[in-house]
């Protein structure tokens, strides 16, 4: 497994090359209509680690993928994951005002421009993987079916914001609380990595390690993130911390208690790294990516 | 070309298959979560002609497209119709309490599912095209591209949106009243036509024309809205009237007066047939449909 460093630069070099791709796919902030542009360059380039890209691409890469055609379904990744914050944080929903250290987009341009932006973002990032066009469209086409599924009301992305608005008691079952963060974080995590192998000439078999590991690690960082929103500071995060607890939200440390909290991300991150023992050191990477996870601050 | 009579049986019988197929591709209302799944199947069968759907459907049976294919990518032509309605009612964007006689489902539902039912729509559309596997799935992807970007900022239907929200003096000059009607409704009726042919073996010729039919009946639909709302009654429209000018919005009888608005309309359905008539009669039902948008009284 690679070192905390090796991995904390390997994400940065990453993310350079998502946002450059990300400057390719999004339309320019003075094409007309100007207003909308600029809505949707200010969330996506308001910061973020580019964790979900990083899946898509470090997958597709144990497999020998297209690094092109990775590229761009990453970015798309990013462009659907921050629709799904704008929405979020809209006053109707969480009603966030701030989101990476920075005034989210209704406070910034309005509700209505906010609503749109977000809308605008998911629908151009189905444009941007049915464009990419690298030959293999039953390929792609399956990529966009799995997403769709995994952002979707199914065990996906809205049915689990759908309960975790109506989720208000956090002594709430332990069942429930499974099924928002799997829903809600964890089915687009792991749909990310899928992507990625989806997109190369991967086995069933590998698919099938990939997706294993894809659970555990989507589970540790909801875990790792309910941890942050009660020990993390609000300089460290960026957002508004405490929300969890203040809206008595369900979560794992107000479920299990910190300390236990701690050890079932730890042990998530174990179980994730052994699905894939079987690639040896060329899992390094997304084995290292599983311990920092757990152990990231922000 | 058929009657008025005939077209509007050939509607209703349309209707009833994309109905169908409708039930089919959205989760059932008891499916976990239901309270999403109820939001969004209330504004599918809250009513509405089926129009983009049929047109999809009418130019692939033109091109002896296969059924199959066509009604579901036609049905999920109404899934992001249904959207971009839920959406645009919301009190931050037009702020309507009825649509198609009916409470609309901020309404009924509350703003948080409203805009989660929207995006679940929206989503629902790329999954449903993406899971048809009619095996030519480099068509297929042409299709989501083209969709996508028809609803897209960049002379799609949110780039209309957010032109027509800025746009509050209707004294404004015809290129941006053009502008408006053009992106938010004549890109997508395109599309649902130009989707249609796309499914087939269509030459660049028909595609060609069937995009020419497509933006003279967009627009001559969209003057034909604008009329309605001057000239109609509510319980004809089932939806609030005279919102347009109470809001000093753009639209052709304010820029040009009634009659020279009808006049175009009538015009640019008589366009919309010539482009079809190198089909004879097998293009009399949509060169119907030509004529019933213009006649139409909801």
């Amino acid at each position: 497994m690679e070192s905390p460093e090796t991995i904390r630069r390997h994400l940065e070099q990453t993310r350079a090359l998502v946002d450059a791709e990300l400057e390719r796919v999004l339309p320019p902030a003075e094409e007309y209509p100007p207003s909308i542009h600029k809505a949707m360059r200010y969330s996506v380039f308001a910061g973020g680690k580019r964790l979900r890209p990083t899946l898509c691409l470090e997958a597709g890469r144990l497999f020998a993928g297209e690094e092109k055609i990775l590229l761009r379904v990453g970015s798309a990744l990013e462009l659907i994951h921050t629709y799904s914050l704008i929405h979020d944080d809209l006053p109707a929903l969480d009603n966030d005002d701030l989101r990476r250290g920075k005034p989210t987009s209704h406070v910034v341009f309005g509700e209505a421009a906010a609503i749109l932006a977000g809308d605008a973002l998911l629908t151009l990032a189905f444009e941007a993987i049915a464009g990419a066009g690298n030959g293999a469209s039953g390929r792609t086409l399956r990529v966009i079916h799995e997403l769709a599924h995994a952002i979707g009301t199914i065990r996906g992305m809205v049915g689990g914001q759908v309960v975790d608005l109506e989720t208000t008691d956090s002594t709430g079952d332990a069942a429930r609380l499974e099924y928002i963060h799997s829903a809600k974080t964890g089915a687009f995590m792991r749909a990310a990595l899928r992507s990625g192998t989806l997109l190369t000439a991967a086995s069933q078999d590998d698919l099938a390690r990939i997706t294993a590991y894809g659970e555990k690690i989507g589970l540790a960082f909801q875990i790792a993130d309910d941890l942050l929103d009660v020990v993390g500071t609000e300089a460290e995060l960026g957002k508004t911390i405490g929300k969890d607890q203040q809206q008595h939200k369900a979560t794992y440390p107000a479920l299990h208690g910190i300390e236990a909290s701690k050890r079932m991300a730890a042990q998530l991150a174990d179980e994730a790294c052994a699905a894939l023992a079987p690639y040896g050191e060329r899992a390094g990477i997304l084995q290292g990516i599983a311990r920092y996870i757990v152990g990231r601050r922000q």
